[in-house]
């Protein structure tokens, strides 16, 4: 049965991005070494376009996300960095570039309606009546795959909190950094309550799944 | 070689105790969930005269950590969560009970002298001349075996932040504290590099352990 998957990179500390994020740097001071693990994957280089790449347990791991994903829900300021009404963002297309690495539908939460915009195999919908709404076009858009909370953070604390997320694969990396977007934060423990269901370990990164409760 | 290991909880939003700790208690509201994987562990009882308990990977993992461990330190709060003058401490004999839990010599960081206290076969010894001072008697007294810091969080940022940590082993629970004593809170991600050397996913935790960097 189809499922709704929400996974990340975190630091060890907690944080999906650094401190200071802002336009330029979205990640923050330090973010992108969240991130490092994946740029070498196969699995990932693949969809964005890049040839090589190695095949490791990280690239296995993340290839079964990737193919299990019907359909993507993502915020605004994931989708273009940008807020308020759509001719005032200067990067209204996204920056995702021509060629998206998602390959299926894209669903937007924002509070701004615009058409559809398609670029090359992804199509970005605008949804604005809010994250049940969202997910339920997604479910539709995925069929017989998963609905992937892509983020940010605020995007996935609703989800979470709102009791939508059956899957959270949260990728511990080995850094620390010491402020930022804590990914939990504002998240009041008593609204999730976790099993963990699996953990991989590869070479640098630990890969935990957890399935929140639904009783929480 | 002998080396010096650092082992705590921590819940997966980076709290190794929960808020609103007090002398009453200690690991802060909600922090008990924290320990409880290690309750029931064969391994664990066992040192604390408790029969029973299962085997499982949790319990080898446990019974490895504590059979390497020659010599323990700790500060003044793990010790009897009290401070200022021992006259003043009404906790002054300790909280761990007249058969301390690790029967080899602890190490306690002070700033009030004190003859050293026997209880069953644990010796305690007040070090009041610092950390580095702490650890060349702890490793004398260790011998063969590794010196394991056992907190508080404060003790052990402290430990990482002199380099004196050679492997740090995290056991991330499947919980959320939403506040407290978070682990690696002041720490700078400068003075702390870390190296993933090993996972190990047991039921309902997930054990990482880490090398810090020495070029960090």
């Amino acid at each position: 049965m189809p499922e709704v998957t929400f996974q990340i990179s975190m630091s060890l500390d907690g944080y999906v991005a650094g401190p200071n994020a802002d336009l330029e740097n979205p990640l923050g001071v330090g973010g992108e070494q969240l991130h490092e693990w994946i740029f070498g994957l196969r699995s990932w280089r693949e969809p964005h376009g890049l040839e090589g790449g190695v095949d490791n347990e990280d690239s296995r791991l993340v290839a079964e996300l990737i193919e299990a994903q019907g359909a993507v829900i993502m915020g605004r300021r994931m989708f273009s960095n940008g807020s308020g009404p759509w001719e005032d963002d200067p990067n209204a297309g996204g920056w995702w570039g021509e060629t998206p690495p998602f390959h299926v539908p894209v669903f937007v939460l924002t509070h701004h309606a615009r058409e559809p915009l398609e670029l090359s195999d992804t199509t970005f919908h605008f949804v604005t009546d809010g994250p049940e709404a969202a997910l339920e076009r997604a479910r539709e858009a995925a069929g017989e795959r998963d609905v992937s909370i892509a983020g940010g953070a605020e995007i996935a604390r609703e989800f979470l909190r709102l009791g939508f997320v059956d899957r959270m694969h949260i990728h511990v990396t080995p850094i620390l950094l010491g402020g930022g977007v804590a990914l939990f934060e504002g998240l009041d423990p008593e609204d999730l309550a976790l099993d963990q269901i699996d953990v991989r370990g590869a070479e640098a990164v630990t890969h935990i799944t957890y399935r929140p409760r639904s009783d929480a």
